[in-house]
């Protein structure tokens, strides 16, 4: 089965909000095998919204709609639907249930602009809304499946996961999709294609996988996609290709899938029972902030300090004055001496610390913006590693915490 | 003049990566006038590819394709476009010195595949890219503009801002277009709507401006927009409801399209010449991330600490002992003593804290996941505020950033 995701919102067209549902419901469809072959965004227009409907049911089984449910005047996607398939609204009773259960929760009165979120196009199916007011629905038509829901992520992806996935995965489409991802860093995309050679070495044709190179500033993953009459098929061939590509550049990789480095280095640290601390400066917390989103990252690691000035990196770390004064904050010397301090500091197995230029301003003659100083200290000593990740702020920023979180990972593997 | 943004890539289509081109895309076409009226996403397909590139120019008069022009093999989108336009390729001097400059700086020798970046379709204008290898190029057909570049966010940004934004402020669609976004926080969608009460008496139909309520888990956003002759009646016609909105909902107002509470409140501390210092627990370092993304910032944030362990909150902070036993870490009393003891560590003038649970893990009788205390301190005293923000680890740490700052800015503004 082929799908067609639209959105609807004059604020994508305007490009004021990024579309992430579509990314979350292309994901979500393709799991269970569903392939998704094209995706289209109209504004809050009502011949813009119908002409779409008409054209993705002409094209594909499955379409999804996301935008315009809410309870305000620009919200028409519920106007379109009933034009499209020629139909009314009815109140639906499990669906007012709803809305009358979230207000009473606010301890709020329920207005009649709220119980009209309970109106649904006659004859759907309703997807019932855990995460808000406005329920989503489906049609089938002609082996065709029509979904609307709300646009609003947090409420779509609650319906994607309790009501779109599981009707899919019981209609069986007959043909297993398989995708994989390799998650590397610290190697560019051109660098990782030499390293791994011809292509067709990789994946002999028979094989019948394909290899997708997907570079981002924080590192470069590698897609691998399998289409065959089953899923265990399917995944033999991706293991197979999967295995020489190991072999020829296992240590850039540091997950599968969705693994976020700083989930992999956090699983590392809780099985060899190591405590870990941070001493953040050009970072500025962005490299805990990953860390503490693992759950139970608590459990190693132990404390962070945002040192911005001097002072602070001399009163909570001990950096010595005159290694500032002699170096620089943005030093390699530093860099160890606040990776020594913090780990001194805290009492902890291991610590990182980051030190550079951010920008825009803040270069000096022989210090550029983007430069920056990565340090590491452990029971053996201290190492700072040296990069120059160029004029954005944020990017310096990203960048700067997956070295940090990599330099850990390999000194963990003792890479 | 009408666009059509054209993404091309599997790896939107799988929902691997999320699509945020289409949107920077679309705000820089409208800014110089060009109203953008379809987004359209097609996978490394070229019967799909070209099929997009047909609809696109049949019913608009700017097309802009982003995607496949890397040097993999699965980088299809010029030979799409040769295919197209009945074309074929040529090396572009430019292109070739750019690719050469490139690999001269990185250090790494010019191979066969990089060369061929600088190949081009017979024809085209070249789109200098300053960020990357792959030009970009466009075509004038009929009226008709059609645009390529690399869907590399960071190269296709760069072609944007040096070259297709200047060509189309040349060109003068001799229709203004403003749009004028303000931003709220703490405060529902349904709940401001009812504080703005009827729409039409704040935007009588004649003004011919248009609202549109935008959520998030971070806060609502009002989005105004026009179409005039000029720029000046737009504008003038905007400030008018404007005012009006302001008249019923100045308060929940943190500032204008793209500004960011964490530099709304950065400015109003480096003018009021006030120092803060920050400690995280639940948030785990992302308030201090957002802080420093502000250029500048270190003039008035002096120090964070990431404070995760009851330990380190009495080390770090001194929040006392009988404290930590008597109400739970998670509590307004600690959030408070969090706050006074950051502060104190610190010499700073304020210091904001947070502490709650995050989850999955970690909630207790009375005390559910996602229970939040956001503390503020300054020469006056402490205070803590009690949020529950519910399930999502992620979320729950950004709601409680987002409330930290935001109680920052109403106590600097004494509301």
């Amino acid at each position: 089965m082929t799908a067609e995701i639209i959105s609807i919102g004059d604020e994508l067209l305007i490009g004021q909000v990024i579309n992430t549902n579509q990314a979350y419901i292309a994901r979500r469809l393709n799991e269970t095998g569903v392939t998704v072959a094209a995706m289209t965004t109209v504004g809050d227009d009502m011949d813009a919204i119908v002409a779409a409907f008409r054209t993705a049911l002409s094209r594909c089984d499955v379409v999804t709609v996301t935008g315009g449910l809410g309870p305000t005047h620009d919200d028409i996607t519920r106007s379109a639907v009933c034009s499209f398939f020629g139909t009314d609204l009815v109140e639906d009773a499990d669906a007012l249930k709803n809305v009358e259960r979230l207000f009473q929760g606010w301890n709020l009165p329920v207005t009649k602009v709220n119980r009209e979120q309970a109106l649904v196009p006659r004859g759907c199916t309703v997807i019932p809304n855990s995460n808000g007011t406005a329920p989503g629905y489906f049609f089938e038509r002609d082996g065709k499946v029509f979904i609307v829901m709300p646009g609003v992520p947090f409420e779509m992806k609650g319906m994607m996961d309790q009501t779109v996935v599981p009707y899919f995965i019981a209609k069986e489409p007959g043909q297993a999709v398989v995708h994989r991802t390799l998650r590397t860093t610290g190697i560019g995309e051109s660098m990782l294609a030499e390293h791994l050679g011809e292509i067709t070495e990789i994946i002999p044709p028979a094989e019948q996988v394909t290899l997708a190179f997907l570079p981002s500033p924080t590192g470069v993953r590698l897609r691998l996609s399998a289409v065959a009459k089953d899923r265990a098929t399917a995944e033999s061939r991706i293991a197979a290709v999967e295995a020489r590509i190991r072999a020829k550049a296992e240590k850039f990789i540091y997950g599968v899938d969705d693994d976020e480095l700083e989930a992999v280095v956090g699983e590392m640290l809780r099985k060899a029972k190591l405590k870990l601390a941070v001493a953040e400066s050009c970072t500025g917390g962005l490299i805990l902030d990953r860390l503490t989103d693992v759950p139970g990252s608590s459990d190693y690691l132990e404390r962070g300090f945002i040192v911005y000035s001097n002072e602070s990196k001399l009163q909570e770390l001990g950096v010595p004055q005159d290694l500032l004064a002699k170096h620089g904050a943005v030093s390699e010397e530093v860099a160890r001496a606040m990776a020594y301090g913090a780990r001194r500091a805290t009492g902890t197995d291991i610590a990182l610390s980051t030190t550079g230029i951010a920008g825009p301003a803040g270069a000096t003659p022989g210090k550029p913006v983007g430069l920056v100083f990565v340090g590491y200290a452990d029971k053996a000593g201290s190492l700072a590693l040296k990069f120059n990740f160029g004029l954005d702020r944020r990017r310096t920023k990203e960048r700067a915490a997956q070295a940090a979180l990599e330099l850990l990972r390999r000194k963990l593997l003792k890479l």
